[in-house]
């Protein structure tokens, strides 16, 4: 079943898609196996890559399976016992759980997601510091409670939004990634037992070694395992809905200075269109991505409802349903990043309507410095000449942005 | 995009999915240009079946399309115009904007969804009055904040059950889907302007009656156009979750009951087994519908967001957040339903089990019975002569039960 | 602890807020206190009137209290078994358990709640109508996806508003309240051992009629008890987030319109000023209005949260969340009904400045009507030409307001 | 207003309740002008503690002023100027905007909230330290999916609930906390002008220092302005909701282990009585902690949604909600933090009861083992062969909480 017209295909590929989850479900698996025989406790023969024998087209099995099972990885381990060589077949998720395949699975998924949306939030940054260094004498109407306030410069709006944009970037960068690799229970119980029964000398230690090697395999931290203590998903999730809500305070922005009445701002042309109003242009990217972060808060907040409903050893609901909203929440941002990509790196600034709805309300934007210098105050000529420290803190912002790239 | 292993498409199909959603814009379509005609406005000409011309090879293009320019109607209207007869592709659309078709066929797979909800809600219905009958004596421990509380049988707890599903069948057969004509700002202009270049004698009346009559072929209800005030889609979201609220109520019910530790009840074999344990009996079916129960309340406050987000004549993204919660939340009903069908139609009630753990947990079961009586109190024999007006209780909701069958 | 800066207790009184709700308590344990009397199972000395017993400044005590026990109810009987004449106190809350008294306390406050939502409902609902009326000539510009479409009158433009808030009054109006009266697990255990101790012929009957009793004095509907089926909870929640979805839709619109490039609306003068800029005037009704939409959803999903998390025969969570967000909820409504009421009742049009923006975007709001026509078209003169249905649409929502109050 | 009986007012105190509020609002205009006085714009005769000038008993008519007005902070400078002697009263708010003056105090406030939930949390971490140590080598069951898996020890339970709390800690102690101090449209542009007026010689660097100097003073960071950039907000949110994520998840075990039919937990002694029925000790600390874990996602979800509607300079209805909520989600989490506390310090563990469970059990928690083991493996005599890395991993979480105090 699909996300209704949210697709973003052709902007998100398969990240976080099914096929990829199948596929990365496929590398733990995969990671597993060598590392079981990287101990000695599986023989060299077993060391098989796994990645070939399922793809896109074993899709719609697993997934039907998966719904009547509960779980993916029953249904994976069948196509991969029955293609995979004999040695491999009779080692295969040996000491690993279903969770383990699919958290683990999901971090790796979730790690494509922030690194698609981290390459485009850099361009977002730099086509904001272009903006704000561009515009920063560009006077416009400073508006509070959709009212006129005092003056700013359109390169101080964009330092702001390029500041929010860093505030997303450090909290996506700063995201953990940890594996999940502890069977059953979390123990290691069954890789201990494998490696007692291979006359390991100090068996936990070596399970705790394999789980080590495959996580390093994966790219993912070695870490305790997390089964029923989610903050990993969590934090991810959070630092998701901060991109969106980044975004679509721009998207916002857009979609009020692109009204025809003010007509500050306009989307890059060539999308838009309307099915019988000839040359509407509609700000479709801004739609877009305030869409994308009106939608996303609630699918955090389920994220955040299965993490407090953890209980046992592994949960009875909660879990299960973090796949499909974690999921959703990734592949959206992904998109959305890549809209407001777009959005930013073709966005039209038009300087002269904002000086002209400046220069209209001038007496509203110019009331506040009146008040402030009082009667006998020698009042400014020009609202450039209240525009405070505008200019200093939009060079506070691109020395923020030109930090984080030393 | 796929929902990541929570399709169920064995038990829902195509209900709500994007071959449905294309099919049923396509049924949009057709009924407008066939009611074009009838009024006489397009030529008889003009009056083409369009169902067969889209299929679900075409589901993809659509989508991605529909990302990139903000709406599906547009590619829609592209393949539509290449592949229908000349006179039909010059009249298709005539009158309808992108919303008409997008809300119009959201209904039509809503009715779908709602369909197929409510025929399995019929048999669990069917379930529980059974059960709640069969058991009308089966003693059992009244539990409440976890604890012993007084007994109870399971027929009323059964019976409850059934209150609770019979109130959600109640609601989702109260949802009103009204089809949505109104032209780009839901005035009919347009359609009136094509009567009163088609020479109508009273061109408003004309356009009113050519909604009308669509609707009608659609077998929707004729309504004001509603492009702005979303309470049918979200009362249709209430009552959605008001369901999934009913079975996961059950699901937990069950979830505790089949503890081993307790073992009253258990899930219908043949499901749940583990990657790694063998011999373990998941009550995945509990969990799924647990899980089901617990995302939903998120996707319907996304959709009251979207609602509460309305603005101008058309809304600049609460309206596009609609179309993916609304059909993942259809979605995700039909296939707790379903789940929730196979639970009660299979459950194993272990009467023997529930005696016991009553009879080892009578003194505090009937402390409060002691209490009432006081010191003095001629006090019962036996727990079944605690259990106050359980009987009548269940009788009163299998006379609900009834009352709904005529 | 309150909600910060959100009383609004000049709009909702006590409405719902924790005095209500003690004394609501009251009524409660009074009316069924008054009912075994009644039936003859408490001695006429026992009935007295409980409600002067405990007032607001028992408040505090009872609130600390309850947190400290989970539950209002045994501190408040302390109370009232301390200030109660003897055969009062012995005879108080038997039969009833703590959430019986919970339960129908808040169906009581639900009850004012809803009453004083709905007054000030038809009041908005009047002043709706009456704009709708006056502007059904008004033409103006309008907006989808916030650009110029197609010509709309500001008569529509309310008479849409009414529609909604129509559905919204429906809905409320439709919420049913029932007492919830069962004992400790809803069997009536103990108030059928009351009766049977009492010689009552058919002691389950007695219990029942006393129950019954109860209700009516209480003006709430006698219902099976549904302490662990929600749905009373989650249809008034859902009742209450569709008034403010609709409310939340107006105040959008103005928040637009009176944007000073727009201007086309003005909030009532005398509320909004700025702590520093000398007359400024912020559309505050419609900001605290929108504040009020947008935070309705969240709550309301969490009781729909609560109720799928039922479980036993009394929740061990889920239904105590439901206290504080049933009432701020309610509370919340009371308010932003009273605050759309103001905006309505004192809304200033400008016809005049809708008439200059609509003009001024003439070739737009035009461009549907020659594309409709076609190059041989006879082009309308001008915008009221091309209203298409409006003016019937008006009266179509007058006619269903009309039809509401016979 | 008040929260329903969810006042929490012993715990809690008046971490940001409306007196607290009220009081850091003070804190923020006495800072401001201090900083005033100190760079020598206002006259040292304005230097004026005015935190004595406002209290509790105010607190009403500020708020219902606030309700009207949309702002608190109107009504409290009323207050402020009628008390404070003249020369502060006239210099009183130069500079500041009503949102330096909320937002800044809501950092106050929040800071309080965050110092006490951290406070509780090394208790919680002390006592589940001590806890998983005392406990490594009991025995009991693991359980997935509500049933009998592999074995595992209490001590691993509790280092597990251990590791989820540090998770927590860190986010805690992760939070920034700015001072929000900008002026209309976050550009100083008054103070700047006062700076000018007072002939500095660099009146935009006077006027940055002077926000840096109070936000010194209020011991909050020094920040760009962030009135639409609501990471600080959400952020915080995050952090919040994750601690009660991570107690949620502990309140459940316990609400679990402590049915009676598995009775291996049992909460303190001392709270939890019914109102009907004598003996029952209700686990009551776990269900408000649930109750709190259970409510926190939805509060969170509407601050992001907030943050996702911020546009302008400053926003029209997403920025007002946030206060409500977020002294609702801080003071709860408070609360919940002492509770679980209360739980932790006091839980009761019968390992004779884990013991006589698991071994119940054997042949459940043993298949696994026989399992890998093989048809031909010697398999373990008992339980406590098969807990893998059980004791390891506890001392990996001992070791990550001594670390944690160095």
């Amino acid at each position: 079943m699909a996300d209704l017209y949210w697709p973003g295909d052709e902007r998100a590929g398969d990240v976080f898609g099914q096929g990829a989850f199948l596929a990365a479900m496929v590398r733990v698996e995969s990671a597993w196996l060598g590392a079981l025989v990287r101990a000695g406790i599986a023989p060299a023969e077993a060391d098989t890559d796994l990645t070939g024998l399922v793809n896109d087209t074993d899709v719609d099995d697993v997934a039907a399976a998966a719904e009547a099972g509960g779980t993916p990885v029953l249904p994976l381990l069948g196509l991969l016992r029955d293609r995979a060589p004999g040695d491999a077949a009779g080692w295969l998720h040996r000491g690993l759980t279903s969770q383990d395949v699919v958290d683990s699975a999901l971090m790796l998924c979730a790690r494509d997601a922030l690194d698609a949306t981290l390459q485009t939030v850099d361009r977002q940054a730099d086509a904001l510091a272009a903006l704000a260094d561009r515009h920063r004498d560009t006077v416009m109407a400073g508006r509070t409670l959709t009212q006129h306030a005092v003056p700013i410069t359109f390169g101080l709006k964009a330092a702001r939004w390029l500041d929010g944009v860093l505030d997303a970037r450090d909290q996506l960068a700063g995201v953990r990634l940890p594996a999940q690799l502890g069977g059953a229970v979390g123990t290691l119980a069954a890789t201990v037992e494998l490696a007692r029964l291979s006359d390991a000398a100090e068996p936990v230690k070596t399970a705790r070694a394999i789980a080590a090697d495959a996580a390093a395999r994966l790219g993912l931290d070695d870490a305790l395992p997390w089964q029923t203590n989610r903050s990993p998903v969590t934090r991810l999730a959070d630092a998701l809905v901060g991109a969106t809500d980044a975004w679509g305070r721009i998207a916002n922005d857009v979609l009020v200075l692109a009204r025809p009445e003010i007509g500050e701002l306009a989307e890059p042309a060539g999308r838009g269109g309307s099915s019988t109003m000839p040359h509407k242009a509609n700000p479709v990217l801004s739609v877009l991505v305030r869409r994308a972060a009106l939608a996303a808060p609630a699918l955090a907040a389920q994220l955040h409802v299965a993490a407090a409903e953890s209980v046992d050893e592994r949960a009875d609901g909660g879990w299960q349903g973090e796949w499909s909203a974690l999921a959703t929440l990734a592949r959206r941002t992904v998109v959305a990043a890549s809209q407001t990509t777009e959005l930013l790196e073709g966005l039209r600034v038009d300087a002269d309507r904002m000086a002209h709805n400046a220069e209209a309300a001038s007496a509203s934007l110019l009331a506040e410095q009146a008040s402030v210098a009082g009667p006998a105050g020698d009042q400014p000529a020009d609202l450039a000449s209240y525009l405070g420290a505008s200019n200093e803190l939009v060079d506070a912002v691109l020395e923020r942005h030109r930090g984080g790239r030393p």
